[in-house]
């Protein structure tokens, strides 16, 4: 599918979402923005940029939050302006959904919130592309009734992601079979390797990641074949507001990129053996 | 704690929340609400009637989703002051919370939001008792930073209820422990028995259920150690506009309320040994 | 079926399987079994004494094994002797089957060997009842295929226990519908509520254990319908040579105890309302 | 490490282990075997062939087995002997454990008896390089303390491998994040393709499998970072006596050796960023 400046899909190279989890300050927004484009324009990956206005679930409510959405959004125009990149950002059931539309070129939803029909057909509704996270108490399988929720109200460019699955207690698994099931959606697959390491909850009052596993992951999906990546990044995830266990820091982000588009290349020019036993 | 017009808590006896899934019609409502009415006052257990105007998170768009809130909650209304039961509700992001507070006795929060902050602490700032299901993603424990977050707008009177774990695909698990575990909330413990034993997903457009391991987890919850228990009740299943694989038959309700009720006298009488080993 | 001195069934009360996880010594062997007939005796709750003469699956081998299985074999046959209690141990691919047949009243196998087709026929050829833990690994309906191979050679005296199921890393849960379930196979269904507790793996050269979660559980199983409860106990579980973290302490086991007999009678009294919807 | 012909490690090429789950006939493994030469030599991946001569695990005893160890073992005497290739059989508790020995090349123990310290021990004391498999009901860490008994015995060629783990009831996941954890072993890691595809139990007399994964979790592993890729391949899985839903047809092999050669060149070339990371 036509996705911003680039098409996305089995047949087409790899695209990144990625950014900091939340919109710390204008600063920082516009200086991980930059860098990330002329990294990816280097490489040659379509790239979108992400960042948070509102946490609106996070496990504390002495966590921080955000800008609020004025200046979160006021932010991520100028990004969208000044550093020439389409911008992501989720949305959650109170966002002013018409709002956000007017800025922003990608709409995200929260796992927890995908069997909120009434939110989820709302956002969709506002025309943009909508990236719909799986939740994770939901088999992969189980994402071909959302999306036919998500197309009932006139909306084509849906993609699906994966974040993990419940796991036991405050664990999450990836599992690997998933990004190749989803296809049975006819939407451009997307993996969030960040968030597939969070362990949440379970630490008190926040909930922990395992940085280290996010290139693993990273690859392995790649390697199952996606259409996009998803990954938070932040230049010191040891000092980010929200999510620094499971962030990659933004300076070793180019050899993980290189590796990733490498074995993007491999994969997608062999083709996917499996989609002949695939039902 | 005091909830409605009886106190609630592992020294008192076992009190039921029970109904319906979704307001049918306003004749089902009062038939099924004066049924349980009877039943539960001549075997002397403290009785909620629980019923909802909105399914928000069907799996499909062709299923029912309820009369409407007007129409929902002029019956429940009517149910409360012509059957003289308290009466329960849920409550989603969209929901006009003071209107519904207005009427029913307690609210709920729905498993899939409990980690949606600004919604848990607007529905308890509403100052009537609230039952919050657990995320089917959480582990027991979790749930005390939801405590946390729902006391911090000053209402006391809040019960924890699990309604299953997520355990691999389409499945969920009770794990009888968490009953035990949440007692670190300091709050009421509630088992919710019909939705325990659903089988998310799936199956296509609607979920499956297990109705014949209703009495079994009932059981085993009540043994456990609850100071509530929630049911989803109807007078035919089979027919019922919603949930109708894992709702109880309200006609084969006496005999499974009679063997709960011995349970827990007797689980009661002798006390929770294992209170002095928890943490 | 008959089972030793006594009938086990869900229309018979409930058996208890109870001694230390290990043969320790000799003197501690008898004095624990007579503590157990004396309690039983008074409770009326038919009694099989449990323990093992050799561990072979220790997390370490730095752990203690036991002492031996001649040593082992001479003890148990005294404590039959002597104390007039009928004895049950767990046996492994490279026992002695035969000898230990000549010494027990009923043969064990662990829960990691139930798909050993060999091995389970080898022990079920020996003509005792035998008590066959369902695999972590394994659904509870699992065990009707193991049963059938057990019944191949002859054997009808057969039961199935449950010892928990693998739930994430690291940890067990117990499904409490899989005790229903289990009835399916045709044997008496046997609960063990200290294994169940163990939290496998992942301390390093030990395995963990919940204690204080053995009283809920083990109610919680006698609530569901069980023929027998399984259940480790020792003088001084903080000393014991093996699975000291799971084990209940022989002081605290007569409330326990008598809780459990108590439930167990009202929950046979009613019956087993599911039975007529269970397939 | 050193194992038959070449050198096995994260900074050397992959290695393939692979062939019929059971020996069917000498035909059928002489056949094979040299297929799977001549295919592995023309792309120059180190080869091991693989086979069973006994499947003790079986769900019912009325499936295949083997033709019986003497049989199995002049059989692949032979394949080592005619075909020049160094081969790998699986060990049981019953096995003769020299007189396998003096055939062949790599042991392998199954998954369900990695708990079986005595077994493991016997098998590695033969001397001979040993490949031991995750049990499913444990995690990737807990292997730690599998190898450590494995080395006392003074064995350091000790393969670990991953074959899936519990995920609810009869699943399995693959965890990709545990062929990196494992890495901590010290030990080359091996992931099997097609036993992760399982669908262990819950189809009655046999286990099911999903073959159409195959090659996601193969591309997906060898994307993660593996020294070795084992996987189980047929002429005609359909008519295969043993594990015919996992197996991949050998006619579609080369494709997929191809990328996976291709994929693990990449990986290996860039190195894995995550190791400075790795505890």
């Amino acid at each position: 599918m036509q996705l911003c400046h680039f098409h996305a899909g089995l047949d087409k190279p790899l695209f990144l979402i990625a950014g900091p989890c939340v919109i710390e300050s204008e600063a920082m927004a516009m200086n991980t923005a930059a860098a990330l484009k002329t990294l990816t324009d280097e490489l040659g990956i379509p790239f979108i940029y992400k960042s948070s206005f509102d946490k609106a679930n996070r496990s504390s409510t002495k966590s921080f939050r955000g800008l609020g959405i004025e200046e979160g959004l006021r932010i991520l125009q100028k990004v969208k302006d000044e550093i020439g990149v389409p911008v992501l950002t989720d949305v959650h059931e109170d966002s002013p959904l018409d709002e956000v539309a007017s800025v922003v070129n990608v709409m995200q939803t929260p796992a927890f919130l995908v069997r909120q029909t009434n939110f989820i057909q709302n956002v969709c509704k506002q025309g943009l592309p909508v990236n719909i996270k799986k939740g994770q108490f939901q088999a992969p399988w189980d994402m071909e009734q959302v999306v036919a929720k998500a197309r009932e109200v006139g909306n084509e460019n849906i993609m699906v992601c994966d974040r993990g699955t419940s796991f036991g207690y405050n664990t999450l698994v990836s599992d690997m079979r998933g990004l190749a099931q989803m296809r049975s959606t006819g939407c451009p697959v997307v993996f969030d390797a960040t968030h597939s390491v969070q362990q949440p909850g379970g630490q008190g009052m926040t909930s922990g990641g395992q940085r280290e596993m996010v290139p693993v992951l990273a690859r392995a999906a790649i390697a199952a074949g996606i259409s996009g990546l998803f990954m938070e990044t932040h230049p010191d995830p040891s000092k980010a507001l929200s999510d620094g266990p499971n962030m990659w820091p933004l300076g070793n982000l180019r050899p993980l990129l290189e590796t990733m588009k490498e074995l993007d290349d491999v994969v997608k020019k062999h083709g996917f053996i499996e989609n002949s036993l695939l039902g």
